[in-house]
C-alpha cells in the first residue's frame, strides 16, 4: 500500500518553457529506460520476490523513489511546454527559435495532452510493459538494474549537454546524483548475493554445468569474421570470470549439423510441398473436401 | 556482408512433434531476451561501434553466431510444429495429450505461418526493435549484454525442465552451453574496457563528479518504506564498489521542493484553469474566434 | 513524493493455485481497462492538472489508492502460479483439471516471470501507455474515469463468476466495492465541476458556440441506414441534454460536398498520376536527375 | 453490408497547403479519440449488441456516419500535403514558413504514402484495435462513447486554434458540430436506458451488491495523502449519484491484510529461493537432471 | 460517404457454438492479413487516389465490400461465442471437448468483450495501422493488394480444415470465392495499369534507369553460400520479366567498400571513443559543464 | 549458419553530415518496407521451406544479401548524424539549416542510440515481426516479395529526391538497382513455380474449387457505389486471368442473409440483453451467487 506527499522529492521548474526540449526529456520519463520503467521494474521485482527482508525491501524502496522520479520529470515536463506556438503562423515569426521550438517538439503534447506530460518516449511512442523484466531470478534481474541505471544515468547525461536552462541543469544534477547511487546499490547488491551464497555468475547457477556441453562450447570464442582484432581481448584466452573454464579461441568456427530437410508438410495447410507437382496436386485435392 | 553456409552450427531435430512446446519456444527466438535480440542487438552495437579493432570485432563475430541460433531455433519450431491437431474434433479424442496440445498451442503457427516459425514470443507478440540497445557507451551495452545472456540462459534453463524430448533437450545443452561462455565473454569485457582505460562504473565516467550532487544522492540509501530490513545490505553502508563515496541509510528521507502549483494553461487548449469559473470562461470564449 | 508500507490494503491470496485463472486476473492488472490504467491515468491527471486544491488532491490521492491494487492483483497472480503444470507430459496426466490449466495459462508466466505476475493483459499483449489519457480538460477527463471504473468493475464482476475459489472471490469482492465507490465519486466529480461553474457538456464548454455550424449539424440524428428503429429512442427528438437544443431526426442525411477530386501530385514521389501516361512519364524522366 | 457514395458528407478542403498541419491533424484521423476509432467502437458495439431495435440501430447509423468523417479528414490531409518541401536544401530557403514546414511534418507522408493520409496519429504511432471496446454492456459503453466524443470535439476545438486556413477550419466546425450533437446523443442514449429500466449506474448494476463489500468500502473516500482539499468536494459527504450510499471520508486509511510473504518457488524455473543457500543449491542441482 | 443496410452479404450462422474456432477466426479479421487489413487498406488507397475514373472506383468499391466482411466475421464469431466454459470447474467436467475449448479459446472476449468480436489476431494482439499500404503507386499497391487476396485466402482455406461446423464452412465457402475474384480482379487491375501505359514493372517506371548502376547490379543474382542450386532457377539466366535485361549468376559475389571505420563521436553523448583513453577522458570532462 | 566479412557490400558514406535525413534514412531501415523486413522475411521463408534445393537456396541466398543491405545502410545513418545540433540555442544560430536538421530529426537517435542508427522508421516507432510473413505457401510469398521489393524501391528513388549528397546518392543508386534485380527474381520465381507445376493463382491452387461458390461469386465484380466507372476496367467484362471464368459486372449487388438478430448472452457476463428489464434483472441477481 502507497502513500503520497505532495511535496517534491527534487525542484522540478525550468527557468523557462522550451516545449521541444519538453519532447526530448520524455524519454526518461516514458522510454525504453526512463523512470516508468525502472519504477515498474523494481516494484514487479519486489511483489515477485521470494525472499523476504533486505532484497524484498530493497526492490520496493527503490521503486518507491522512482515513483516519486515520475512525479517531478512529468512535472517539469508540463511546465516546460507553456507558451508553446501553436501554429505554423507562430512558427514562421521573426525569432528563429520559435520555428526550432514548433518544429521540434511533439504535436501530441498538446492536442492529446493540452499541455501536460505524455507517457510515451522522445518519438512518441508509448511506454509499455515489455520494457521491464522481473524473471524471479534476482542475479539476472540485479544485472538488468545495473544496466538500467547506467543507460538511464548516461540519457540524462546527454540531456544535460541539450539545454542551457539552469532550472532544468538542476534537477538533472539532483538525478544523476541519484543513478550515481543506484548504479553503485545494484553492484553492492550483486556482491551481497554472492556472499550470501545465494546466487553465482553464470545465471542460472543452480542449473547443473553436466548438463550443458561444458567441454566444448562453455568456454570458446568462434570467430565467424577474417581477422583476428578480437583474438586480443581479455575473452579469448586466460581464465574466464566464473573461475571455472579458461577462454580458447577458435579461428574457424564448423557446423555441427547438416543443412536440415523438412518433410512435407500437412496438406490442409496448403505449403509447398517438395514432389506436390501438379499430379500430386490435384490427388490432395481429391481428398481434401 | 554477410554469407550462409547451409548446414546448422548444432543439431536442431526433436524425437517428435510437440506444437504446444513450440509456443513454449517461441520465447526464445522472438521473445525480448531471444535469439533476435542479442542477434540485433550486437550488429547494431558493432555497426554504430566508434572503437576499431577488438570491441568492433567481438560485436560482429557474437552477432554472427546469434544469427545462427536464430535459424537453429526457427528450424526446430517448424519441426515441432508437424503432425498437430487442427480442430476441435481432433482435440477432443480420446488421447488428453493430443487435447493438451490444441489448448496450449499458437493458432498463428498453422494459420499465418502455414506450419512454420513466427518472429514472435511464447504470447503471440510480434518482436520489436524497442528490445534492443546501442547506446554508444561499451560500458553500459557490456553491461546489457551480460543480463541479456543471464535472463536468455535462464529461459532456455526454464524450457530444458518443460519438455522429456531428447533431441530438443540436445539442443537446449548446446545453447546453454554458448550462453555460459557469452556471459563470461561480456563480463570479460567489462574488465577489459577498465584495463584500456576506456570506461568505468558508473556510467558515463567522463560525465564530471562535480556537476552532480554528489555530497548529498550519490552514495544515500533512502528507506521509502516503514521498516529495516534493507539497513542490513551491503548498499545500505560501507564503501561503494566505484571506490568513490561511502554508502549512508537515511532512515527518513525528506521532500526537497514544495507542492507544485502550476499556472493556468493556454486558453487555446481548453484545460480547465484555475479561476476560469463561468465569468471567466466566457471573456476567453469572446476573445477566441 | 511517494512512501510504500509493507502491509497489504486487502488480503490477497487464493485458496489454491490456478494458473489458469491467472492469466485471466492479468486483465484488470495490465489490460486496457485494469489498475496499471487507473493508476497511471489518475495520477498523470493530478501531475497535469492545473487546478490546485481538491481536483488536484482528488486525483493523487485515487491514484495513489490503485498503485495499492496493483500490488494486490500483482500478489495475488503470482500465488496463484504456483504448483503449476509445466511440461506436456505433466498436462496429459490422469486429471483433466491438468490439462486444462496447461493450455489456459499463458507460458511467458513461467519463462519471462518465473512464476510471477508480469504487465499484460488477458492475452500477454504488454500494457502501453495509450490506454491512458490525462486531457487537461476536467470534464472531459472525469467523464473518462466514470467508464475506466464501469468497465474495470464490469471485468471483475466476470471474472467473480469464472472461479470458485474463495480466497479470489474474496479479494474481488474488495475491488467490485471499490469500483463502486470510485464510479460513485466521479460521477460526484462532474456535478461538483458543473456546481463550481469550471466546465459543462459538451466539452470544451469554453468553445463559442457561434464558431460551429450548430443550426444543421448541433442537434441532427442522420439516419444513415434504412429502418427507423433509432427513431424511437429519447436521441432523435425532444430537448438535448445540453439544454441548448432540440433533437431532430433525417431521415436522409445528404451529402454537402461533391466527389473530391484530387490534382496530380508531386512527380518525385513517383505516385500514378492522372494524364501521365506513357509519353509524359517519359518526359518526367528526363526532368529528374 | 455498406455502401458507397463518392460525394463527401461535407467539404474538405484547405486553401492553400500545410504538411506541418497534416501531421498535427493525423490525431483526429488515427489517433487513440479519432475517428477512426470511434467508428470502428461504434460498429463493432452494434455487431456485437444483443438488443435489436433502437439501440443496435442507433450503433450502426452513427459507426456508418463517422466512416464518412475518416473519409473526409483522409482527403484533408492528402490536400494539405501537397506542394510540400521535401528536403533540407528546400527548408534552408529563406522563407523560415518552409523551414517549419519541414521541420514540422512527417516524413512517413511522403516516403510511405506517397503524398497521402496514413492511419497514424500525429506521432506516426499507427491507429490500434486496443483504442477502441465493445464490452456488451450498453451503459458502460454509452459511458465510454460519452468521452470519445468529448475527447474528439476536444482535441478539434485545439486543432481549431492551430491553424488560419478558412477551408480546414470550416470542415472543424463541420466536425464540432457533429461532435457536439454525438455527446448530446449519448448522454440521451444513457437516459434512456435507465428509463427502459435495463441498466443503472454502477455498472453492472445486475451484480448483486450483497456479494461485494458494501458497508465498509462502497462509499468510502480514503484519502492517500496528507492534506484534506479533497474532503471539501461533493466526492467526500452527503448522498452518493447512485442514491443507495452515503459518502464518508477517511483521513487515515488502514491496511487490512499482513505482508505477503510469498513460500519458495519451483526449484525448475530457478528463481532465487529464500533459503536456498549455496548447500540447498547444491541438492536441488542433484535432483535436476 | 456510406450508408449500411441491416442484412448481411452472406449468412454468418454457426450449426454451434465454438469459443476455440472463434479464436481462430479471429486471424481473418484483425490479422495482418484479415478483413481489417483489406477493408482499410481500399479505402485508403481509394482516398489518396489521384486518378479519378475506374481506378479509384474499383477501390472504394472493394474497400466497401470488405467493410460488410468484417460485419459478417465479428458477427460469426459472436455467435461462435455462446455457451462456453467461463471455469476451470467447467472445463474439468468430463466431456473433453469443453476442456479443448476452454484451453484453446482467447479469455479477452469473455472478460473485454463481454462474448463479442474483438478487433484483434488469433494470439489476441490488436489489429494496426501498419498492417496497411496505400503508397500513392497503383503499381507497388496492386501487386500487394494480389498477395492480401492470396493471403487471405490461404488463410480462410486453412481454417476451413479446422472446423466440421457446416455453418461456418458455408460462410467460408462464400470468402473463399470472394478471395479468388479479388485476387483476379487486382490481376486484371495490372494489365489494364500496363494497357494504359501507366505504369510497369518493376516499380517505379518513372525512375529513370540511367540514374541507376544497371550494368553491374540490376540483373545479377548474387550467391551468398556455398552451393549453386539456386543457379538451375529462372532468376538466373535468361531474359528478365522486365524485357530490359539477361540475367547473371554470380558465384562470388565480392565486397565494394572497405570495412567503414567511423571517427570519434560528439565528446557530448558520452560514447566510447577511440584514444579516449582515461588522458583524454579527463580533457574532456574538464570541458564539459 | 552464418558468417561476416568486415568489407561492405557497397559504399556507404555520405559527403557530409545531415541528422534530418538519418532520420528519414531510417524507413527503410526499419520501417515496414525496409531491409530488415526484406532479410528477415526471405531468411524465415527460407528456414521453414519444406522444398529443398533451388527455391530454399534462393530464400537464403537473397536473405544474407539483405543482412548486408541493413548494415550499409545503419553505416550510412551513423555518418549522418555526425555533427548535430543537439540543443534549441545550437539550433537557433543565425544559419536556416541548423534549425532545420533540428527541428526534422529524431531526438531518440542521440539520447538512446548516442549517435548511431535504430531498428525504428522515419518516425520512430520500432520495426517488428508483424511486418514479415512466410506463409509456407511459395506463390502467396513470391507475390508479396514482389510487392515488398516494389515499395522498397518506391522508397528509394523518393528519398533519391530528398537529398542533394552525392555519397548518399551513390548508395541509392546501387540498392535501386538491387531492387530492379530482386523484383525481376520474384517474378521470375513465379514463372518458375507454374513451370514447374507446384502452384497457380489464386492462392492456393490446392484449394478444390467446387467447394467455394464459383459460379455466383467467384468472378463477379460487385458494385458497392452509384456510379459505374469501374466498370470500364479489365476487372469487369472478359476473360479473368486464372483462365478459369468471365468477369460480371453486378450493378447492384444484393445481400444474401437477414439482419443478424443475437440471443441473449450468457447473464454472468453482464452484457445488456433483450428483455432484461428490470424485473429480469432481479432475477438474474438473485440466481447469481
Amino acid at each position: 500500500m502507497f502513500s503520497h506527499m505532495k511535496d517534491l522529492q527534487f525542484e522540478a521548474k525550468p527557468d523557462g518553457p522550451d516545449a521541444a526540449f519538453a519532447r526530448r526529456l520524455q524519454e526518461v520519463l516514458g522510454g525504453k529506460w526512463g523512470e516508468m520503467t525502472v519504477a515498474n521494474q523494481y516494484l514487479y521485482q519486489g511483489w515477485n520476490c521470494r525472499l523476504p527482508g533486505k532484497y524484498k525491501d530493497l526492490f520496493l524502496d527503490v521503486g518507491t523513489e522512482e515513483m516519486g522520479h515520475v512525479e517531478m520529470i512529468a512535472t517539469m515536463i508540463t511546465r516546460l511546454l507553456e507558451n508553446a506556438p501553436l501554429s505554423l503562423q507562430e512558427a514562421a515569426a521573426d525569432n528563429p527559435m520559435v520555428g526550432a521550438i514548433y518544429g521540434g517538439s511533439n504535436p501530441a503534447h498538446f492536442i492529446h495532452g493540452g499541455g501536460g506530460a505524455l507517457p510515451v518516449d522522445s518519438a512518441g511512442v508509448p511506454w509499455n510493459g515489455n520494457f521491464i523484466t522481473a524473471s524471479g531470478n534476482l542475479m539476472a534481474d540485479f544485472q538488468l538494474n545495473v544496466t538500467a541505471e547506467a543507460q538511464g544515468r548516461l540519457q540524462v547525461a546527454r540531456l544535460f549537454n541539450m539545454t542551457d536552462d539552469p532550472g532544468v541543469k538542476n534537477m538533472l544534477r539532483f538525478l544523476l546524483a541519484r543513478d550515481t547511487m543506484h548504479q553503485n546499490m545494484w553492484m553492492a547488491a550483486i556482491e551481497q548475493l554472492k556472499e550470501d551464497g545465494l546466487e553465482e555468475m553464470p545465471v542460472p547457477d543452480a542449473f547443473p554445468d553436466s548438463k550443458e556441453f561444458t567441454e566444448q562450447f562453455s568456454y570458446t570464442y568462434l570467430d565467424f569474421s577474417p581477422g583476428t582484432d578480437a583474438s586480443e581481448g581479455r575473452w579469448a584466452s586466460g581464465p574466464a570470470p566464473d573461475g571455472k573454464g579458461e577462454f580458447r579461441y577458435d579461428h574457424s568456427p564448423r557446423a555441427h549439423a547438416p543443412e536440415p530437410v523438412l518433410p512435407p508438410g500437412d496438406p490442409r495447410l496448403y505449403g509447398t510441398n517438395p514432389g506436390l507437382a501438379k499430379g500430386a496436386v490435384n490427388k490432395v485435392k481429391s481428398k481434401l473436401t
